[in-house]
């Protein structure tokens, strides 16, 4: 089917994923984890994040959040994050109803919340009727497409950790802001403080498969059972961490997102010149945020798949992809030329 | 790596499962379900358990299990099932957490439950005191290898429907049940009253994925609301489509599932005549249960891979897959021989 | 001990409170609420709210507001509230983890939410990702001492139905509302389309207790079950029912209520010719809150129990209540103006 | 009303209950707990089971039970009970509800489980696919109307500890099984291991409110949050604890128990000469429990209130109280005899 601009989870998977899948599928393995390609899969991710980190494996980047947010909070904490964040916004509900815990939404204009705007929400502690402030999450990239930098990152932990709080990092696109940063994954993760994170490669070439990876925090007591409870266990586990294997291996995450951020890159430039179009965020990962003309909008989506974003001032969302080629974004300019 | 008798969870996929995968990779597709391979999956569910049914994939067992029982059931509802039930046993709480119901587990000697077995815990009907029996739960084929026959099916069915309640099958295994009673997969479900079945074909040569497929029972209002709320909603859903699709077309799924069974039957009577083992169930899929003598577990573990079934009486558990060969077999036995 | 300006809570009973439990005491009733003395309560609540409504009886304010909530809602739902209220800051998360739901909560500057408000935070209907908006819920009086007129409640509850959403109020002041607002406590609710009502009268001259009461909707399916399982049903039920008869006989609810805001009236004009000191809110019911010269809080706390409503700008909060005197507040104001 | 046979819960209070109530009832007491008669109940509850107790007052005994669990538990967890436990069948699912836990209930034949019933039940240990056993609860008085004796606790609380699990006591009716073996209520809780007790007065003279007592364990940390959160927070706190204090104060817990056993005995003895009835347990404090001829119920019932315990062998349940007389066993036995 026809490439669009709807989600980096509209693409399949890059070829070396299912290359690598044919791999290692024959022969009998221990379910659950205990297998050897898992044990590399481990050990590649130690490399990337350093060797104390330790990795769990889940299904999806939904798991993955809800897992991390559980692993240090009890129902009566509260979970504060970007009123933009995945957690608040699409997943139904799942942190609450898993965690029990109440969720914060504090509102940002790009997507990225900082201590000063967090500040104000905590209060009350050690006062029984007031949930109390338990974990900080980020999103890396922000649903927005824009990039927390180091810096940024490292003051948010201190910041938590003031609090006896920890810094939990959804990084469902974190390969794109590090390709953005052009820095390692573990120089913007581990190295600023961050207890524990979301990797997720779906998004990045991926077929499903997610890990809960703790950076800087040992893993809470009960962690493996949360995973099973959660219903996030897979049995043929060696089909999540060979893709895993293909990604992090001669650093195929990163050309693969550097790619998509490239092609967002060449779209935003496309764009600049016609009148009409007002990008509405830095172009800082695969997403290009946009106002456009609303009579353009069903048109295009009909060749072009992709999601409005705001509907009341017509403002979309396009993202690129691992596979999106200059010839797509070419066709996709030309047809928007037009429709103006 | 050398095949064991651990689990037909233990198996890779079929090649026919990659094959198809590759198949759809290319491209760009809706995500969470909106595409023509899940269309055509869910049409293939449609033709094997009757037009009327609706399937809802998600990513394993466990989720299936829990998203079946949740449903029909409020938090105030008890869930009725075998004290083996791979939701009493294997799934760490998960039913109890996500539903909040209590969980009824009947003792048996073959993993069956009967009317006659659930009566007794039929009370409290309307009084507030007492979780209100809600549905009940088998397994086909059950944790211990045994199938249950239509007409016992059909009276469990009538008995819960009686009492206001639902019937759900896990059919991790449905298609070695299936295979045993050579009848086809709606003539032992649907036509059975059976009003929910998890359907999974991860332990007869898929990667992952499972199907909620209601049968006789309207969807419940809000299902899809939490599918996603439960962390089960697979984004590149296409890909647990495809095996579907893979599994149900050319019947390649009861192949797989005959070829298991022959398979635990050729153990079976291999094993007839040596003295000191003694199978302890009726083999009626891909499993063999038999006590041994203690002595040479440990030995022949080291060789092929399996679990005790009860520790306490020397009991284990043997399973066969979709890959099995009788060489496979046949240096199983010649070894079980070696160490008598 | 010595009354304060804490909380209307800090009071004890009222007299025709413990009367009417000492004449109930003798003898053996059935317990759960199957006793004369409770039907009696339901009655009077009928009175009170019309003869279509069905009320239950259950420990306190958080419990009949989880209750209530969670009647009309499933965990995928959320519920809309205004960000001052009790259930979103002074509950500890209580509606999360019962019901499971998110709560989205609105800033307001009186505490009161309008439809205007809640409109942008209504969008998703039918999209699996968004938990899907519920229920609305109010407090009457607010937990700034404001109250809602017919009106504004009337087209909050039109607007609730127009979304298929259900209205809910905490009433855990409503007598104090109605006593400002000089109106029947039917007109207020019933009559205004209210779905279901926390009526409490601990604040009011109760010891404990509280009533769920289902006004313009049917009783949900599985309330009771609920109820029980909540932890929220009393063993000795005529106890609860017994306060309510006291008070709901000869409007001994509105005496108590018309009083405790009369004497806020009192204690707002006495103070509003005292320089430094701003009063913040309109004093609609029994709250004054103030804006006060930092210096004076802590000797006058020594003196006066009361609590901070926002440390940042010196606000504090000054609850009467049934049992407050004229001599009490002028002790108090005199000991204001001594300390400034 | 007249009195019954019912339920202790069917009782009013003591008239010394409602002295101590109107006792404190004047004047102003800070909320939720910080007030002197509660500082004071605290006291004599220290006093009854060691000074190192730590004691939480809540609403009611499945608040209690639940909080209890909860103290000690993760959510995949299982909780350890007899078949026969408020908690596994009168509480409506409450503790999984709340907790997330599996309870795993225990055929007994006295409503009492020792530490060789509970052995099968341990197993799974660190499989992460089993709800790991967490804690134990037993029954003092049983529902059966049995006590467990000192050395049994003992062994029981040394048996979860070895397996680094926790013992809860669920004590509604502890009052009388201290009566019955004629010990101080410290040397068959604290000293003989028990973690944690939930102590009723409610079954015993009271009108509402349980305490949760920790008595050789600290405080879980997040302890009074979980209370916050589950709705078990009373504000007008002082009214439970001068409960407490009425009846700790001059042992009048120990007369109103021991007065309630007797009654039993009287009534046991009554019965022991009656053809056609047979009592089913030992009347071991304030219950009976007899198979009586069925046509004797129901007429029996409308002059009596009682409830059937096992229609299918017409077992009832026959429960005195502490404002049970002579006089009403006799009318009862007299009517009994009449009957047949």
């Amino acid at each position: 089917m026809k490439r669009g601009f709807a989600s980096d989870n509209n693409a399949g998977a890059h070829p070396s994923v299912l290359t690598a899948i044919r791999k290692i599928n024959s022969g009998h393995m221990i379910g659950y984890g205990d297998d050897p390609v898992t044990a590399e899969a481990i050990q590649l991710l130690k490399g990337a994040f350093g060797q104390q980190t330790e990795a769990f494996f889940c299904y999806n980047g939904t798991g993955a959040n809800v897992l991390s947010l559980n692993a240090f909070t009890q129902s009566y904490h509260s979970i504060i994050c970007a009123e933009t964040a995945h957690i608040n916004v699409d997943e139904c509900g799942a942190p609450e109803k898993f965690t029990g815990c109440k969720v914060i939404a504090i509102p940002t204009q790009n997507g990225k919340i900082a201590p000063k705007a967090i500040k104000p929400w905590l209060h009350g502690f050690g006062f029984e009727h007031h949930s109390q402030p338990g974990i900080i999450t980020i999103t890396q990239t922000t649903e927005l497409g824009t990039v927390y930098r180091p810096q940024e990152i490292r003051e948010l932990a201190d910041f938590a950790h003031t609090y006896n709080m920890k810094l939990h990092m959804d990084g469902a696109r974190l390969s794109n802001a590090a390709a953005f940063l052009d820095l390692p994954l573990q120089a913007i993760t581990t190295d600023c403080g961050v207890d524990v994170l979301s990797f997720g490669l779906t998004k990045n070439g991926g077929i499903f498969g997610e890990a809960v990876v703790f950076l800087n925090s040992q893993v809470p007591k009960g962690f493996k059972y949360f995973r099973k409870q959660s219903t996030q266990l897979h049995s043929k586990m060696r089909f999540i961490s060979a893709q895993y294997c293909a990604l992090l291996e001669n650093d195929l995450w990163l050309k693969n997102a550097a790619h998509a951020n490239e092609m967002a890159q060449i779209l935003r430039n496309s764009l600049a010149d016609i009148p009409g179009i007002t990008i509405t965020q830095p172009v800082e990962s695969n997403g290009v945020f946009a106002i456009v003309p609303p009579h353009i909008i069903e048109p295009l989506m009909k060749d072009f798949f992709f999601y409005m974003w705001d509907e009341h001032r017509n403002e979309v969302r396009w993202m690129t992809s691992f596979d999106t080629t200059t010839k797509d974004i070419e066709d996709f300019v030309t047809r928007i030329k037009e429709l103006l």
